[in-house]
């Protein structure tokens, strides 16, 4: 038996049990390859990579460390006794070795999967050979087991309501951040919508990262049922919410491995929607050659799948498919965008028309999920409420209760992009940009990003700004420049 | 700036940077998920997954830590200035993903695969996309240019040898340790036969923990080639030596995950076999529906599969289709493996004799490999060899060269596993066999494991012992013998 103690380190969803060289106990010179070992002590026992330490202030050789994941779970104070052997297979891996054999995996083989991976009996390994078997391919059918799978045990419960909406985009168009201005306008005609958002590491801002410039985005299950009580909206940062456990730990891994498959994105968008109670959901599909999906036809393809899960699970789905083919609005990175959004609320003559109408658009199908609204009003009924100001005032009362951020400021270190050319802009590769945002730094600080002064369509005479770089470290800044000379993303056709 | 600390911890090939979470040049609260970073400061650039502390033991505010992995790459002294970047996406990951889409990759592309994986530019968590991305199927090119990408820069040099020589098992048939005898003998008639073999972590014995029984098997190159010049043979585990180092890196996670492909055995065992310098190679592929080729018509692609392979990389391969449909021998386990191995070699009455038989095959097989030999004698030269004692000298002369181990004891906490009725031995499961013999805990103790007294076609009398269970710590005992209850392995019929 060794003594447990909590080495203080955080290793993201990895347990790690750390081991002396010289244990009392356990023989680990020889171990000469990564081990998952089963630790027992609390409750259940508990599953973590064996590492071994070759500093007493660490662990000593009568002690067995737990980093804080793998602490937080054995649920036992420091001192107690535990002991270790090594983890036997979780069963459902079989299933893992089916799919890459090509075969259809059941619900039954998904549910072991996720309650394994709720166990922590997968590693974060596991979990890749898990996403990277199923990636080859996944019958519409296994779409739907997978996602059941991830809903997990809780959903939210929304006593009174019989009716809870969210809008979803399936993303990769920069700047894109319809999401705020759908869920004032919403919120302020009264249907709930418990927006959940995600952040972002790789790209420049989740929807999450934008609105965290104005409110706190991290809420618990009670201040997102109070939002929603008294304001009819809210905007939660899905990572920090207590659902779906398993998604989170599957998403996590995915994000790190930057293999991601439609099917995927799928079923996870679908299992945290149920989870958190939406009973009718607009999914917004862009199309374009630099975005997610690049083509009508795979769009049609999703937007059967979603339609064909929705059903199933007796979820509501208007999956509308949109142009993806340039950024949407100016800003791109959460500050930048945030000021965009505020721009349409404010009805500010300078904000950006593309943002505005797409906005309008898909709030107008969410509000014609109310029975009461005749079908084709809610275009002109999302309009009015963004005129009077009352989708403004949502918003303000939604970020009220949900905390108000400290504005970050934009980042100080500029550089303007210029036209090497008079013409018009023929294109903008949104890959291109969202590349050269992460590169100013726009997913690690609020301020950096791009501010497109230019769109498709717009004349330019040489010299004019394309678009602007804004930076808050000199690395990044330095990054993104060295970045710009090689390609902008800017096309531009010579009059 | 930060200065480098040296965190002593060993994680198995996964580098790990410790940062404190009151960092004073990077904010790492807000890190959400798994990152990978680029370490700044040595002559090239150290690739980590970062880590966040609480607790200035382990690293303070103003330091970057480096697990064991990484601070031997960044080969600086602790306290040198460094910085870190988050890790842009290794290149070759694209061509995972065209993998996964069901595409073939070309020689180029599993080199580049290759060339980030030695750089250490996947983590352990990339590796598994590429092993279960490839996993699905690989066309017979793409397991030799895999093969290809694996062996690395450096061979193993032998200057004045024309032919060198060696065996291999695909494995899966407890007990099956005719490697040790094959080395014996073909080295006492003086092919050279440096044999390259494998610690085990899931099963009950590699033929290096086996032999770790009786000599030292962590060779360095200089030791090998001093065995073989001196003795004509010699047993490495290549896990320690300086070859193939991209299938190192691959072999340890692909144990991790438990997924193993025979495209993937074949590339990685040819790998190592060519950058050890071995012309001419038998490879033993055992059949039996518990062994891992499940039946003949697997075993000749198989054998077509490292024909092709041998015949592209030039090295003489002759494929031995073998039974595997039970264990080889009495003992399943390294101190009952070895026993059983000396038996032999000291011409022993109780030697067991499918173990000498099939021993003698493989042997005179690779005999044959010399041109002075005729075909059809090298069975009766191993013979000869063997009991006129030569074999078992040019062992001793072997483990001499290569140290003496301290041998340990036999597992001294023991059950017997009786008949429970009168009849014949119809069946005995490899897999099942395998499995108590790990939970006696045979793959981490070198003294445990399983003695089987009677082989299939034995009679028994009800009450007979089948076998006997060695253990060397009570709860791996405890383990072993709770699954004795459930099933023996044996298979008894009636009378």
């Amino acid at each position: 038996m060794l003594a447990l103690k909590h080495v203080h380190v955080t290793s993201f969803n990895e347990n790690t049990v750390y081991v002396h060289k010289d244990c009392s106990t356990y023989q680990v010179e020889d171990v000469a390859s990564l081990t998952k070992m089963e630790i027992h002590g609390g409750v259940k026992p508990v599953y973590a990579f064996l590492q071994v330490v070759d500093d007493a202030k660490i662990v000593k050789p009568n002690e067995l460390g737990l980093n804080t994941e793998a602490f937080k779970l054995i649920n036992i104070p420091e001192g107690a006794n535990v002991s270790m052997t090594i983890a036997s297979r979780p069963p459902s891996l079989n299933a893992i070795k089916k799919k890459i054999a090509g075969n259809i995996l059941s619900a039954g083989e998904y549910r072991s999967i996720a309650h394994d991976i709720e166990q922590r009996r997968y590693s974060n390994m596991d979990i890749v050979s898990f996403l990277v078997s199923t990636g080859a391919f996944m019958t519409a059918p296994e779409v739907l087991h997978m996602t059941e799978a991830l809903i997990g045990d809780k959903t939210i419960n929304w006593d009174n309501e019989n009716i809870i909406v969210d809008h979803h985009s399936l993303g990769g168009v920069p700047g894109n951040k319809t999401d705020i201005v759908i869920t004032a306008i919403v919120a302020a005609y009264g249907l709930p919508i418990p927006k959940t958002a995600s952040r972002s590491l790789t790209s420049t801002a989740g929807v999450a990262d934008t609105f965290a410039v104005l409110a706190n985005v991290n809420l618990d299950e009670k201040t997102l049922q109070k939002s929603i009580r008294e304001n009819r909206g809210a905007i939660a940062c899905y990572q920090s919410m207590d659902i779906a456990p398993v998604n989170r730990l599957v998403r996590s891994v995915e994000r790190q491995i930057g293999i991601t498959q439609k099917e995927h994105v799928v079923s996870s968008i679908l299992a945290i929607k149920i989870a958190t109670g939406v009973t009718h959901l607009v999914i917004d599909i862009p199309v374009g050659d630099k975005a997610r999906i690049k083509n009508t036809n795979d769009a049609l393809r999703i937007r059967k799948l979603v339609e064909y899960v929705g059903d199933m699970l007796s979820i509501d789905i208007d999956a509308v498919i949109t142009d993806g083919s340039e950024p949407i609005g100016n800003g791109v990175g959460p500050v930048l965008e945030a000021r965009d959004v505020m721009k349409i609320l404010r009805n500010k003559e300078d904000a950006p028309e593309d943002l505005k109408e797409k906005s309008l658009f898909l709030a107008g199908r969410i509000l014609e999920f109310d029975p009461k609204l005749k079908g084709g009003q809610g275009y002109a009924v999302a309009k009015e409420i963004l005129q009077s100001g009352r989708a403004l005032e949502a918003l303000n009362k939604i970020i009220h209760t949900q905390g108000k951020a400290p504005q970050p400021e934009l980042g100080h270190l500029t550089r303007e992009v210029l036209a090497p050319y008079s013409g018009v802009v023929e294109r903008i590769d949104n890959q291109r940009i969202n590349s050269i945002g992460v590169w100013a730094g726009a997913n690690k600080f609020a301020g950096a990003g791009l501010d497109l002064l230019k769109k498709v369509g717009d004349k330019v005479e040489q010299g004019d700004v394309l678009y602007r770089i804004h930076s808050g470290t000199s690395t990044d800044f330095a990054y993104a420049n060295s970045a710009v000379e090689g390609y902008s993303g800017y096309e531009i056709s010579r009059e």
